[in-house]
């Protein structure tokens, strides 16, 4: 038992949900010198669309940990629902103490609730500790997670 | 030029849509048993969904190719839509001609004309070739793809 409280994200969670974002070191993203509310409009549609739920993870009433889910239809499976996560953060210094955990079988439970066939996520090559943190939970190492970038707003 | 043209599935699609999934040889679902009809609610809502493109290649006015792509709005990137690729088929007899490079191509310009930030999917990693046809159009293999399987509908 980590103590992590999960809920969904409300519009007051911004600051803090971007915060530990960009606490993250190996983003390929660098945005520290964008202001906070260039994030506002994204964080209201997504907290608003029914199929994506950001969470949150508090401890002693502190955002600490987030991830983002978003909830795909498919035709496989026999037209089964799949869970992709996202963005998967817990603030630096309290790694280690299970939050990240707890915060992922929040989401399994989630899913299970959903009657979902699948969670999926992708982990950066580069990140031993988490594929093996993942793979710890049930997830299965199986594909290879391929990228391609458009630059847009990059 | 292939000759493929694409265009998204309608509501008459479906029986050519899931029989290119169920020629997949390598999927891990099974489920040649059931019947088409057991589609049609999932079929109907990714059809219907604003955030979700249920794509067909056409070649001499048959379907011949298949892709179902999410877009999805993230907090990364300052609130870059990214599209998420899933189910990309063609059918057996036809690969080798470019069919997959045209479908693949109309899924990056509509990612262009979106100003989506990313296109990503990922591929099993048993599926080399796959992999490798991927990376000739620009993808990148920099990330490990993870499934959690629920049970479910499966």
């Amino acid at each position: 038992m980590s103590g992590l409280q999960v809920r969904e994200a409300t519009a007051e969670d911004l600051v803090a949900v971007v915060g530990l974002q960009r606490e993250d070191v190996i983003r390929e993203e660098h945005e520290d010198d964008v202001p906070l509310s260039a994030y506002r409009a994204a964080f209201d549609e997504i907290t608003a669309d029914a199929h994506q739920q950001l969470l949150v993870g508090e401890l002693d009433g502190e955002v600490v940990a987030t991830a983002q889910v978003t909830w795909v239809r498919r035709l496989t499976y026999v037209g089964g629902e799949m869970g992709i996560v996202e963005s998967v953060r817990v603030r630096s210094d309290l790694r280690g103490r299970g939050l990240g955990e707890t915060l992922m079988r929040h989401v399994l439970d989630l899913a299970r609730a959903r009657g979902a066939v699948r969670v999926e996520l992708t982990t950066n090559a580069q990140r031993d500790a988490a594929g093996r943190f993942y793979e710890r939970l049930g997830f299965r190492p199986s594909h290879v997670g391929m990228k391609y970038y458009l630059g847009g707003r990059r």
